[in-house]
């Protein structure tokens, strides 16, 4: 596949999936800070004018929003062999539980912790450790189920382990590192275990990678 | 069916689905101030440990948790004819898109605006006007739709109209009351609309109903 089959609006987590199941696409990056995301381009398939979008142009320029449903819509229609994702109902409502829980649970509240570290107009300690305990607690839920098994669903790496890795990520990297006593591989083995493997794949390593390249050239500025 | 085939660890948003569907289930309600969510019958089915939670003793005891998979689960697996759901591949990824939306855009947000409105241990107006101002905005991404139809998806009321219900209660009856200047029907006139039309179906009125009788009995105490 040569052609460009895909636009995408883009976001670390659809990319991993897109990579993942070798998929191309025109990639576009619209910066927030200068009100890109609200451009008739964009909100004309995304009335939200929060990135991801997704049009698929081997599907009538289809289009829809929302990382989650972008890459549940991407295994329902081009993962038809389950490379990453599950394949029986059971299995594929537990696989969606699960990228509820990322939607729900990590991507709003390790986002706050983020927005109060980084970016409220002034010092709230008490809203800080509110979110960074919740990072902790969600580390903790997942450590919970992971120290039973392998893979969140269907004995394998899906879209639901997938989706947890950016943030995961920042939770690492920002939003505890700083905080009294915490060490990932002892307090979070299972999660530890988890989210090293997936680092380990071709794919989260090379879109880490450039990412990890990106935010130095931002800091460098 | 006088069976009773499902037992509910309760939300009205679950409830209003199963009622609407015509399914029976046996209510479990479990009260978070007295730590009752953490107990081994809940956290068995449940690892998160937050309600709702389902439990489909007509499915082997097949349990899922997470609002929005429970309703997802329940509409694939129980309203084979559509009547709360969208029937098309298409629609049934822009209905789950919604749910998405609904679930880390309207319910984190709307739930950070309650916590720092009424559980905060301190008084932090910066971060009640982030909340304030998110749940406007939620309400005027849906106005900008709902201008241009009268449902979200599939020219009908489905579960990601529905989904929206509880929360957008909440937000009239609390979060916004004392907002400057807010008129609901006023600011954002296509989804009062569609929020009055959902509050005029009879299982969102009985629910409604009972839901603001416990209020009271709560408030009377």
């Amino acid at each position: 596949m040569n052609e460009l089959n895909t636009t995408l609006y883009v976001s670390r987590k659809v990319v991993i999936v897109m990579d993942e199941l070798e998929l191309n696409y025109r990639s576009i990056d619209l910066d927030y800070s200068k009100g890109e995301h609200l451009i008739p381009e964009h909100l004309k398939y995304n009335s939200n004018g929060r990135m991801p979008t997704l049009v698929d142009h081997r599907n009538g320029d289809f289009a829809v929003w929302e990382s989650n449903a972008i890459i549940t819509y991407l295994v329902e229609k081009y993962d038809t062999k389950g490379k990453i994702s599950a394949m029986s109902f059971e299995d594929r409502m537990h696989q969606l539980q699960w990228l509820f829980f990322q939607a729900s649970g990590q991507g709003p509240y390790y986002g706050q912790a983020e927005h109060f570290l980084l970016y409220h107009p002034t010092h709230v300690p008490s809203a800080i450790e509110r979110y960074q305990k919740e990072v902790l607690r969600v580390l903790g839920v997942l450590n919970g189920v992971l120290s039973e098994r392998e893979w969140l669903v269907a004995d394998k790496c899906t879209i639901a382990d997938l989706s947890f890795v950016p943030w995961n990520i920042s939770a690492l990297r920002f939003l505890l590192k700083d905080y009294p006593g915490f060490d990932f591989e002892k307090d979070f083995p299972s999660t530890y275990r988890w989210h090293t493997a997936m680092l380990q794949r071709d794919v989260v390593q090379r879109i880490n990678a450039s990412w990890l390249q990106a935010i130095k050239r931002r800091d460098e500025k």
